[in-house]
């Protein structure tokens, strides 16, 4: 499945991409061997996250999206947030995939939701801090994301608030919701207060 | 109504808080000058916004909250917000207010909501502008709210979220909704890309 997944990102992403993609496996894998979770998993929803960005998978599986999902308006209104969605789509109807944690790290990775699974988490950071990935704190942020899932998480998440809401983007609610939560969770265990 | 309104606030509020709203309602009658709004309605809202702070208030009018509204799940949780529900409830029932855009003004003047009136949007920079508040950039605020409202709502909002999650606070979704409401118009309309 990782082989087929593999073949099927260095065909249809652009290198750069590609590149990213394999960046983002490989730091999955090693947080997944850092928090005990299943690598193979970790793999098969990162090599899959961006896939939804191809045009060209599109065409291959003739999805036609207006009539086959019910997006949200924003999602709708925000391509960068759409892909992720699609992503879930290729995952399903390509490779077949039914494993819900596979299916909804790929479907979060770009906002996050409340409540999630550590293999969300994993891939939420791991697209968050790959090698490839350059900016202020990321070193901060890679060290973390090796010491406390959810911590790294709110950071991540407040980083990304501040982040899209300084470049005027629109900022989604998922990602409001997933800091809001991961907040009051950390609060209440009295890691942060 | 005005009068009385107002010596309620100064019996039960504190000295600061009763001369903050007084900032407030200046404040709100000068903006409603200059976007030829209702000054009384202006005027009346601003005298309330504050007025649910007050558990002297609550006592007087035996509000039974667990019982009368449903809140939702942030709102019980945050205080900061709950007031202004509480200040709504207030101004129907000890001053009979039934007006929709006095009491939307009320409701939505700490965390916004999309598509507002412009006396919500008034109460909400009168609020964030009056005389005695101090902040970075609140100069800049001032000038930009005699301007434009949108673009002084987008300026607010937007500092709003960033300080409250550099803070650590719970971040209301209203707000986010309220900031990319405003984002999206100003951008179809050209005035912000």
């Amino acid at each position: 499945m990782i082989d087929r997944i593999k073949r099927d990102a260095e065909c249809y992403l652009s290198e750069s991409r590609y590149n990213h993609t394999l960046g983002v496996m490989n730091e999955a894998i090693r947080l997944a061997e850092r928090y005990g979770e299943d690598r193979e998993k970790a793999a098969v929803a990162a090599l899959l996250h961006d896939l939804g960005k191809s045009k060209r998978i599109y065409e291959l599986l003739k999805l036609d999206c207006s009539s086959d999902i019910i997006l949200e308006e924003n999602l709708k209104k925000n391509g960068a947030l759409y892909h992720a969605v699609a992503s879930r789509m290729v995952a399903e109807r390509r490779y077949s995939i039914s494993d819900s944690d596979i299916l909804n790290a790929v479907r979060y990775h770009t906002t996050g939701r409340p409540n999630m699974t550590n293999l969300e988490k994993i891939v939420y950071l791991a697209d968050y801090i790959e090698p490839g990935r350059d900016f202020p704190g990321v070193e901060e942020m890679r060290k973390i994301s090796y010491e406390d899932l959810d911590r790294a998480m709110l950071c991540a998440l407040e980083n990304t608030i501040v982040h899209v809401v300084s470049n005027g983007q629109i900022l989604h609610e998922d990602t409001v919701r997933s800091r809001n939560y991961i907040l009051a969770r950390l609060t209440k265990l009295g890691v942060k207060k």
